[in-house]
């Protein structure tokens, strides 16, 4: 098994299969030395959690939804790259919470993926970030997070 | 006429003329092989599509906001890049619809945009995307989309 | 001194120090010639600019609120690269505005951006930009602004 997987193991965490797009684009585009991941929705297993975040959803439990939308991305990774050792650094994380006009728990909520991508990926996985509110996300999702990884370039 | 400006004739489309930025901005910036593509508006001729997704504008009506947009993003790409086949891959799509907190159909809205794509591109229009909600837009706008593409390398 | 830290003093700019993430992330990384950058909250000295723009924070109010994120994220860029005039090239401004359902003047307020960004890097500050509405942003931020810049490859 290889470092990162063995990692995630460790940590006690299991990757989920790979989610199917919700609509006609793909999970991943690479080019050149990044790989580009489309926006994912959390899963909990086949639920999806939806809501309004301070309303319907706890900050506790939004950020555990961050965290499951982290997982289901390691493993569109996975999929995409074949292993996950590939990725040499998460670079830029975009997180949408839906949310109301008064809500300002914004970051605490995607520090469930932040705090993830760092304990995984150690200095590897400190990268940069948007967080910001939506009035709704697809499906009703209570949050949804895009990546953008670097990965070693092919072995000449 | 090139390849990719002979498919949108087949399929029957015809470019608008590349809409000017809204503001002091420029369209398209390359950097290495990315061309970043600003956020566009649905102009339908001179009119703007503007108004709640869900509400003001049917489903059936964003998703056509969606694919007027991306004419006007080709049409502002054929412009900066002299040709259209200078694409090699369609990225990333950002897809933002405006609409209140019980909408729940962003992916059918922005597949407006991500069927035109494949259907015009093929499999180099397969992209990484993202879709979520605003509660408005610029000039009221019903949707904004904007993009990453690849191009080719000059020729040495 | 260098050269854009010159044209900042001459513009009558000063660069604050460069605020801390609020959250587990980091204000830039570089993948290639590229850095990302973190999306900045408007802080005026200690205060940050809070409220709905349209209602509690008027559009004038609201583009000098942009500039000053503009004006933090360059220290931050600044404290990154050792020096500003590795910048190469604007790429991408990415804007938030925190706005109820009837705002429309979302250019506007990213102007306030957009312009110092041209001001101060002539035309390799001219960028691409998708501006848009959110519902709230982090801690009740009136605006919310990441970047792509370009920066030159180290000299070999």
């Amino acid at each position: 098994m290889n470092r990162i997987e063995s990692r995630l193991e460790e940590l006690g965490y299991a990757l989920p299969v790979a989610p199917a797009p919700v609509a006609s684009y793909v999970n991943c585009v690479r080019t050149g030395n990044q790989v580009f991941v489309s926006g994912g929705l959390p899963l909990d297993g086949d639920r999806l959690i939806t809501g309004k975040v301070g309303e319907d959803v706890d900050v506790e439990e939004a950020r555990r939804a961050a965290k499951l939308i982290i997982l289901n991305r390691l493993a569109v990774l996975r999929e995409f790259l074949g292993d996950l050792d590939q990725i040499t650094r998460i670079v830029a994380v975009g997180g949408f919470v839906s949310c109301g006009p008064d809500f300002t728990e914004h970051p605490a909520v995607i520090n469930g993926a932040s705090d993830l991508l760092v304990e995984v990926f150690g200095e590897a996985g400190r990268h940069s970030r948007t967080a910001v509110g939506a009035p709704s996300l697809p499906l009703g999702a209570a949050v949804e997070i895009n990546l953008i990884v670097e990965v070693a370039p092919p072995v000449a």
